[in-house]
């Protein structure tokens, strides 16, 4: 039975944004996994309901079915060890730290920057959905929500601990990279997808990582398509 | 030949207020490690010249002398394995990070809370080291720099992926504290000894956190002296 990994796309069925699932298609490649895209769309909650979940993504291997993203990095460090994402004991919690890290701080500040490329990369049939809850969720419009100069002054803010890390060894995990790296870089490869705003200036010493971390895994970040590929997508 | 630890203190000899030595205290009491104080001043250079360092804390430990608050937890591993501190590999370079976030994220917030505090806690003879390296440092002059108001709401930001891995689990290292749980508590420490402002409501996942790290080791934390202990200091 082939290995399938249920992922969020846009516009095109190529055009895959989400964070989560870019954290588990580098995990997969880590562990020098394969996996079909099934493509998903945020109203198509009947086609996960086999999963008894609501959101991408899912992995299906073999004989097991796993929701939630850092879920699915524990899964494969269990099925298939060679080549630790997570590890065990403090390794692991101390690897969680970067999933929120990723989560509540750089998100919400790429969020503010990148919000209406997003809305513009999405398929047309899931726009009101995700107008109508993420603007619940802001408690105001994504227009009002909207704003690249606060976005940016507030990643700026939160990379302050990434360059710390980064000016010390080439990946977040030292010399070579593993779960805390595709926990961040998911976010990253997120606002990329989407968008071409600039969020690390070159000078930046996350700037360099983020380039290592396209690369890695046979240019997996690299080859990805952009929204900016697409023909007259890019607005 | 007894171990020492040179440590930072203020207007008491006891009152003991450094983030950096703090670490090491707690790391100390992890493995069941006694060390006898060397009070240490912000300008007695001289006093560490031995070490070939200009700071604390600077742990001597039979004929090792070991500088730098990461270094000295790297040395009690090497020395003592029994319960690690950072650990090795993955779990190394993931500490790491919460040293960078501590000193990046959480003490500059902390900083401008505090800063005015922390100037009437240090030793009179320190004051005009103290505010000469940090104007220049801040590029204004530390009655500028000073700014509750923006501290605390700098500080609420940057503990945001705190409160995520607190919800998970009791320590920042999981079930029982370890590096990650002192390298960034240490900042706390500082801020606790020197002042009395409320950096984290009880409402907040950190402050169940703080409450029980101050009870680790016998009440290491708690027992500590304050300069509110001290009659007439705070002002």
């Amino acid at each position: 039975m082939a290995r399938v990994l249920y992922e969020l796309c846009g516009i095109d069925e190529g055009l895959l944004f989400s964070p989560y699932c870019w954290r588990v298609r580098y995990a997969l490649a880590h562990k020098g996994l394969e996996a079909e895209t099934r493509p998903w769309y945020f109203t198509d909650k009947q086609a996960l309901a086999f999963a008894d979940h609501d959101k991408v993504p899912v992995l299906v291997d073999g004989d097991s079915t796993v929701t939630d993203s850092y879920e699915i990095l524990r899964y494969l460090d269990r099925a298939y060890p060679g080549t630790p994402l997570l590890g065990e004991g403090m390794a692991e919690s101390r690897a969680r730290f970067f999933k929120h890290y990723a989560e509540r701080a750089l998100q919400p500040a790429m969020m503010r920057t990148i919000i209406m490329d997003l809305l513009n990369a999405i398929h047309p049939k899931d726009r009101d959905y995700f107008r109508e809850t993420r603007e619940k969720r802001f408690g105001r419009t994504l227009e009002e929500f909207h704003s690249p100069a606060k976005g940016l002054a507030q990643l700026d803010a939160a990379l302050a601990p990434l360059r710390g890390q980064l000016q010390d060894s080439d990946f977040l995990d030292g010399a070579v990279p593993a779960a805390a790296d595709y926990l961040v870089f998911g976010s990253f490869m997120w606002a990329r997808i989407v968008s071409s705003a600039d969020l690390v200036s070159n000078a930046d010493p996350v700037y360099g990582w983020l380039e290592r971390m396209l690369e890695l895994h046979d240019g997996l970040g690299q080859k990805a398509m952009r929204v900016t590929d697409i023909e007259g997508a890019y607005r």
